[in-house]
Order: structure tokens, then sequence, then C-alpha cells
């Protein structure tokens, strides 16, 4: 149980006395934030607060006899063990059996009851499905039902971390430009005006950062663009003088954060403004009237095509980040070597020691993820000091950890071997890496979308029975967030067309319950190829630079060409790195990255 | 000028004489018939008629002062000959500078003015958008617009072969099974009726065929399936008495063709009846009025996955075909050599007499493709009287053709060698192939949709800046349609998991303008592979028996695996046809399957 468990049904019971007062049959809690955000800052951890439950997936409803938290197939463990003790129900997510949240709430409230939910947690597509189907029976939802402030008396407050410049011989473009094509690209749609709650698209367009979600360096604001000017919704405190001044050169006048809600219709009063349902909420929507396009915002394929000063960032931070990588593996075989004992938590700390060491670092991408043995099958594992286990030999080691460069965002995983491989994890390993192979070297013509190629990545695996269920790649943010769209490789289509200056992850794994997981990733940037009478063709440049464990490769189930491939990668981490390490460094990898077949 | 394009003019005219009686500014004229079908018989060759345009695709609008015929690109060169000197303008659909026929009507029809259609000939969805934005526009749509009788004095009449029944030991399944099955499938969906105008649906659920559509084995009827009994609307002259007590033993009765519309209300009064606004017109759904549920016809995918009968019919019926093929590449073989004149109809013509003479056998499934040389690049080239090319040395035959059995449908295409063929020949022919061997062999987990597996047909060529713009696979019917649904193997998206029992052509394919095609084409039977851990996973099984050109394939860009896939597809048609061959033809088929190698 998980140590604080004993005052969650207490915090409860202190929610529902604001609910009878307010009327409330149920209320509904996204975990989120009113900019809808995956990572969010402590401030917003109301789901965490109310449940124990600290997974990335979950939505909270409590009723007055009942609480329940639904979350999804990632999470069933994690949940059940943290929220053991309280009372509250686990919803398993995706099960047929497991009614959805809307249809849980159709059997539950009568006719005339009144749903709750804070409406700026909620995006316009999700906010108008649940409002029909209460609707139709006759049950109301009121979008301002929020008393957390009552309940959680030491609630974090919101983060309070000054503001910085992300300078432009990083960014490539100034946010005046930015602006600029923002507001052209919302016109054809029928928009003269744009608002955006998203951190990353707001940071991505004014070329500010801040410290205010765990990894990812964003600011908490909300940004509306206007033909006759722009506004920022900040905690001023936040601004230095820099930044004010900054803002200022690109007309944008910062206003304080809570006032969105009152000043919104004030100053977009005679534009119609573009708002994206998949990131604006639903309280959004309604303050700002009928004068709304709803529409896939423009910032999104904008940000992820990376200019070519971000280009010769990115190629640049990688190979810091691939120094970093190195220096951490032989600090790694030196430990598994010597036999002194260390842990899953000293693998991720020597990464951050490597990693913050170098020139421009910021911060980790994402809390690093080592897994030894059967906790590198758990995909979303995060060793803590209960999980925390010792690296042992003879089993694979799952290290998928980036960092934050102020000239760009990495994310790279390795699978290593700590001692002498099993043939099932050589063989296991490389139909991996046949997989990653095939995504590598793929060639397509203009405006083929990820998932197209997603099959690639798994069929060496398919061909004999197994198959993984994560993505096969995600967009990678520029010095920001380290998933971003529009553009993956899933088996699922996201329509956005693999465009050159995309960064994208190339991940293929698969993961043995109980015995071990295997994962190998490289970034590829979207790069043109070459022009046909067929037309255009783009190809993928691996941006990722370090070396994949020669001792887990089955040269007898690869063809030449993929050795090659494996070969050809090696000699460039070598050509690449090796100017910046020490001689013993050096000899290190070009022990490692020696062709396969020696 | 196609011979008899001198009267279009006139025809037109007299149409827009009964346009004005009835106060249409522009009428529509869809090519299709009140089934919406892609193959339709001559009595509903309504723009053929009125503009000398042949080709599949192609909507025609009239005006008191323009006549226009949109049409894709695959008919652009085709619809410019055949409309020469009418005075029809041709609108190349697909180009980004030519208006839809939406926007051509907004723009060309005034506010108060009306559109006229016949609106048994678009679908419910087509029709809804349609008078949706012409009524913006304050336009008026008139669905019941239909002087076609008028004006075409010497219109075919609706064909009148007999109806056959399709043997149960053929169809593996009694009509009144596949009754009840479509029964149990629209009630989830809240209906207790189905009403289908689709012809190939009919045919497969009463287990009955006739001769209405060239190449295509259908009854032109409608069907409404409810709980207290089910009607066929036909031309009752169709009937036999079999057919009658057939139909009778089914529960279905059979009424007139024409009553459908003033018939329909009545026998569904009461029910709430499913209709696929994708296969079911406008003017059908109008007439049912307020009780019907728009969905996905629940027929497409019971239709779609075969039976254990099926299955076995459609192996035995592709050794026939297999047999029928060798004995054509036998003496397309011989013509070659002795030097004779022969032409591409020539080669249809041994197509035919050689499938003809096959047991079971009923019709072509579509007209045969065969180009030689250049003309092999044109994708829907069907040699005529004009086009009519000698086949040459030393260049590409391109052959794609299949029929109807009454055991199953085949559908084969063959590329080969008339003489000795070039480097370039023999790479782009591997690089094909390559592409056709890495969907044979796919294996996929469950829930695989064909888009996923599309890419890698395409890999090999894309990888040298080729590509093809067709899909790489269609669902093909059973003793029925050589097109049908749902799924597919294509670069768009159709959702419908590829399942055990469906049978689909796997035909990547490249076309060099000018100078030869190149398509190689299987069917391929979705069938279970393995179940592990991982889940259910699925293979193809090719059915198709035929060999490929020996001399086409450069050894140098084939992986061993895929040289064994060759070999051992080749062994397996020689086992399998050699039983049924002549002494002549055994020896004949040994030698061209021989090991790729030797």
């Amino acid at each position: 149980m998980a140590t604080d468990n004993k005052n969650i049904p207490a915090r409860i019971e202190a929610f529902r006395s604001y609910m009878r007062e307010a009327g409330i049959s149920a209320a509904v809690l996204p975990r989120t934030d009113p900019h809808l955000s995956e990572y969010i800052s402590s401030h917003w951890h109301i789901v965490r607060y109310l449940s124990g439950f600290s997974g990335s997936a979950a939505t909270m409803v409590i009723t007055l006899d009942e609480a329940l938290v639904w979350t999804d197939s990632r999470y069933f463990l994690q949940c059940a063990r943290q929220i053991e003790g309280t009372g509250i129900r686990m919803m398993k997510d995706g099960l047929p059996e497991t009614p959805s949240v809307t249809d849980y709430l159709l059997d539950h409230v009568g006719a005339g009851q009144t749903v709750g939910l804070n409406g700026l947690l909620m995006s316009v597509n999700e906010t108008a499905a649940l409002r029909s189907a209460l609707n139709s029976r006759g049950i109301r939802l009121a979008v301002d039902f929020d008393p957390i402030d009552n309940v959680w008396t030491d609630r974090p407050a919101l983060p309070a971390d000054k503001v910085f410049i992300h300078d432009v011989k990083y960014s490539g473009e100034t946010a005046s430009s930015r602006i600029a094509r923002i507001l052209d690209g919302v016109k054809p749609l029928g928009a003269d005006a744009y608002f955006t709650s998203a951190l990353d698209e707001i940071a991505w367009t004014l070329n500010i950062r801040s410290n205010d979600v765990n990894c990812s360096p964003v600011a908490t604001a909300f940004l509306y663009l206007g033909a006759k000017g722009s506004t920022l919704f900040i905690n001023l405190d936040k601004l230095t003088p820099e930044v004010s001044a900054h803002l200022a050169e690109a007309g944008v006048e910062a206003r304080p954060y809570d006032l969105v809600m009152s000043v919104l219709p004030e100053i977009s009063a005679g534009s119609t403004v573009l708002i994206d349902p998949a990131n604006a909420s639903g309280a959004i929507e309604e303050i700002l009237g009928g004068h709304v396009v709803l529409a896939v915002s423009p910032v999104r394929m904008l940000k992820a095509v990376k200019n070519d000063v971000q280009i010769a960032c990115v190629r640049d931070a990688h190979v810091r980040d691939g120094v970093a990588m190195v220096r951490s593996l032989i600090e790694i075989e030196r430990r598994i070597k010597s036999g002194e004992r260390f842990t899953e938590m000293d693998v991720a700390d020597i990464l951050l020691a490597n990693r913050s060491a170098q020139p421009l670092f910021h911060d980790l991408s994402f809390e690093s993820i080592c897994g030894f043995g059967a906790n590198g099958a758990i995909v979303h594992y995060t060793a803590n000091a209960e999980s925390n286990t010792a690296i042992g030999p003879d089993s694979l080691l799952l290290i998928d950890s980036g960092a934050n460069y102020l000239d760009g965002t990495t994310d790279i995983t390795r699978t290593i071997s700590t001692g002498t491989p099993s043939e099932a994890m050589r063989h296991d390993f490389t139909l991996v890496m046949k997989g990653h192979i095939a995504i590598a070297t793929s060639i397509f013509p203009e405006g083929t979308r990820g998932a197209q190629l997603d099959a690639m990545a798994r069929m060496p695996l398919w061909k004999e029975g197994k198959s993984y269920l994560h993505g096969t790649g995600h967009g990678v943010g520029f010095f920001l967030n380290c998933h971003e769209g529009p553009q993956s490789i899933r088996l699922n289509d996201t329509l956005a067309p693999l465009t050159p200056g995309m960064l994208t992850s190339n991940e293929p794994g698969v993961y043995l319950d109980g015995r071990y997981g295997i994962r190998c990733e490289n970034l590829v940037l979207t790069i043109p190829y070459e022009e046909t009478e067929f037309g255009r063709f783009y190809a993928f440049e691996t941006v990722t630079l370090c070396p994949f464990d020669r001792t887990l490769f089955d040269l007898s189930i690869m063809s030449p060409e993929e050795i090659k491939w494996v070969d050809d990668y090696h000699r460039k981490v070598y050509d690449l790195l090796a100017p910046s390490l020490t001689d013993n460094e050096r000899t290190w990898l070009a022990n490692v990255t020696q062709p396969l077949g020696k």
C-alpha cells in the first residue's frame, strides 16, 4: 500500500461535501491540465491526490457513493497496487466488459441530475461528446465545477520558474516570423486569429522555455495570436525584463494567466478564432462564443518540420549525446566486469552524470527507463526505491533515455548483454534489429504516412509469432517535448505525411513476460532522396550515434545488406564521436564498432 | 473520332428539351445503375449514349448551354479521343485546377433554379452531400428527373436472361442460412430488416446467378429481408419454376422489379431497415422514410469470408484455371517461335478458348487485358480493333485475365518475355516479384489491415525511385464479381481486417511510359498460421497456379529466401497441374518450373 493511501478516503469525502453543496451527483476528473498536456506539473496532479494512482492515463469519477479510476493496460498492475486499500474501483479501459466513463455515468446518474467537471480539463471534442450523451438522457453537464482548491489545502502552487529565451541561433526562426506563418496558416480555414493552450506550441511559437513540467521545458501559459496583436496569458512573475522585451519585440503583450477566461472574449471581439478541438478545452470554446473555427492546429505541422538551422543543431546535439552514451556504456561495462553491486537506479545516475556534463545540456527529456532482466519486459518501467533491481550477469539491460539540450532533444534505447547472452536473446535481438534496419533503410514517395511503414518493422517478429504493442515511432520535439505529433509510425493511421525535416523515433522491440525486454531506438530525420519520373522520394537519415551491442547479433539470420547497414552505421558512429573522446574511450569504441563479421 | 459521335450533339439537344420542359437548369448523370454497380448492363450506359465516352469512371453534367464529363487520370486519353468533335468538355478529376461536379454546379446554377437527377443513380451519402451544398445556395435538387427513355428511343431493354441456382455444393450454405445470418447481423445495429440494391450481395445471399452484366454473373434485382418475410424485386420473366421454388424455400417472395419504390414502404411498415449509405441510393432512403439505420452492409464481411466448401472449390477452380493458363502460354510461345503474325486480341482469344474448354467454366471474370510493349504500360488497356497490336520480339507481353467458374472466380496476371529480355526488363520484373513475394510470405497478427502491408510490395521499387499508382490487392468474389470489398491491400486504409477465408489479389507492377508494363498477380487466401502468447497470426496461401517467366528473373538482386519462394511455388504449380496435362504439356511445364539457379 502506497505510504499515504490512508488519507485518500478522507480526501474523497471532503470532495463529496462540495459535490453535495453544488448539487453534483457525479464528478469527472480527467488527469490533465488546462493545456491538455501529457506531462503535467504537480499543481495538476488532482487524480493522484484523490486516488493515489500516478499513471499518465487516468480518468477519475466520484459519485456520492463510489469512486473509480479508469486506466489502460500499461497501468493495470501499478494502479491496483497504488489504490489498494482506498476503496476505489479500477476500471480496465480497453477490455470489452469495461464500460466507458460515459456509459458508467449514463447508468449511475438519473435524469434531472448533474455531472460536474472543470471544463478547462477536457477537450472541445470530448466535452461535446459527453454533453450530447448526457443530455440525451436528461442529465445536465456543469463545466464550472472545480472545488479542488478547497479540498487540497497544501496543493502545490503553479510553477514559478523564470521564463528564458530560446536563442534564434538554435531555433532558426524569430517569434515574429513564426506568428506570421501561423496567421497565414489559419487564413485558408476562414479564421484571422489563433488561440492555443498547448504548452509546446507556445514555447515553439515564441522561442521561450521554462521548467514548469518535469523533463518538458515549457512555460504554463495560453497564447492568443490576432491580426491586431497577440497576448500571452502567463504568471507575470515568471517574466524577466529580457523576456518581456523579447515578447514585446514580437508584438506579444503579457497578461496574467488567471485572466484568460475574462480577457479572451474582449481581445477576440470581431475576429474568427481557430482552435484545435483536440487541444483546446470545451471551456475555451464556450467563452469564445460562436466566432470559432474548429480545425487541426496549423502549428503541429510547422513545429514538426525542422528548419536547416535546427537540423544542423540536431546533428550536433546527437554527437554530444552519443559521447555521453558511450561514456555511460563504458562505465556500465566496467561495473559489470568488476562484479561490484550496482542497480537500475545507478545506471540512471550514470546516464545523468554523463549527459549533464555535456555543453548545452538542460535536463533529461524524460525519466530514464533502465530495466534489467524481467523488468525490461515492462514497457513503461521506471525503477524506484521499491522495484530497484541489481544488475546481474547473463541477462539483458534495456536503457531508454534522452536529454534536452538547448540545440535539440534526444531519445535513444539500447539493449545490452550483461554477460554471455543466450541463443534466444541473440535471436530476438536480431529480429528487432531487422525491423529497425527495415525502417532505417526505407525509401518512400512524397505523401507516405508512417502507418504505411510500420509493418516493415514488425514483420521479422510477426513471422515468428511475436509482436510488440507500442508504436514503432513518434515525432520528437526540438528542445521541447520528447513526444510530439503529428507524424508517427504506428499501426493506426495518423494521416500526417512524413515530410523532410521531421524527426521521428525508430524503436521496434519485443517483450518476453518475466524474462527480458529488447528495444532498439534511434531517431531518424526525413530527408529528400531523389526525384524521378515517378515523383519525389524521401529517405531517413539516422541521427542517433551510439553502438549497438555486437555480441547480440545472430549473423545467421541477417542478410548481407542488413550486416552492411550495421557496419556502416558503426563506422559513422566511430567517425563522428571519436574526435570528442579520450584515447581509452576511442579504443573501446573502435573495438565495439568493428564489422560484425570480425 | 468514334464512329457515331456525329449523333451526340443531337442527343444532348433532345435531352435539353426535356430539361426545359421540367424546369431543370442542370442535369447530373452518374455512370452507374440503380444498384450503384461498377459493372453495368447496356441498358444503363446513359453516359456513353449521351457523350460517346465508355470509361467506368464518369459523371456527366448537362446544362442548357454546356455538356461536360468528369473522369479520372486512367481515362484522360481515352475520354479525349471518344468525345472528340462532340463539343463536350472533359473535366480531369483529381487535378487541383478541376472543380468538383458540386463546385461546378454552384458556379453555374443560380439561386431558385433546379438541378435534376435520377435519384436511383446516386448513393445516400452522395445525394445528401450534393443536396446540402446546393441548398446552401438556394438551389433545389429534384431527384425524380429521368427523361432518358424519351431521348434514347432504341435503348436496350433490361437484361432478360434466366436466373439460375448456384448449387449449395459450391456455395456451401443455403439461402435460408445466409438470410438468418444477415438478420442476426443487423440486430446489434438497431434494425430488424435489411434492404440491398447491390447485385453481388443479392446473388450471394440467395445463391442465384444470371448474366445481366458483362463478366459479372448477377441478376438485376432489389432484395428486402425482414423478420416477417423477404421480397425479391425482379423481372418475373427471368424466373424459371425451379428458381421460383428455390426462392420460396428460402421464404422469399418474388415481385416485379418496377414495383420496388411503391411496394417497399408497405412491406417495411413497422420495421427499422438497415441500408448501406454507400450502396443504397438516395431515392431508396427517401422512400423508406424515417425508419432507417444507415450502416455498413453486414453482407460485405459475410460474403468476403469464404467458408470451407468455398475454399476447397477455390483451390479446385485454380487447378483448372492453371491448366488453361499453361495451355495458353504454350500456344503463345509456339506462335512467337514460329514467327507467324498474331496480335493482342489473338492472345485474348487463346485464353478464352482454353478457359472455356474447362469444366464448370461460366464466363470470363473481366475482359482480358493483353498489352504488348508500350501498351502494357497503359494500366487499364483493353485491345480493340483500333489499338490491336501485333506481338513482336524482344519485348514484354502483359496478360491480365480471369474466369468465373461455378466453383470460383480467378484473376491472374503474367508478364512474359517475347524473346531476349533487356537487362532493364529483367531488373524491373525482379523488383516487382520481390514486392509480390514480400506480400505472399507475410505473416501478420489478427486485426491487421491490408493498408499496413501495402508498402512491403512497393519498397523494392521505391528504393529505386519507381512506383505504381494502383492498389496492390483487391478482394475477389466467389463465382461473382472479380472486385469486391471490404478488404484490400492499398495505400489508403479501408479498415477491414484480413480475416481467414478472404480471397485477395497480390498484384504489384511497374509501368514505364512508352516502353513496357510489368504486373505479377496471384490470388492469396488468408489462412490461420499460428497462435502464440502474442496472439493469433495469419498467413497468405497463394492459390493461383501458373509459372512466372523464368527468363525474367535477375538472381543477383534476389535473396536466397526469395529464390526459394519462387522455386517452391513453381514446384507446387508443377505438382498440382501435372496430373491434368498431356505428356508434352507436362514436359513444357517441368522445363519452365525448374529451380531458378539451374
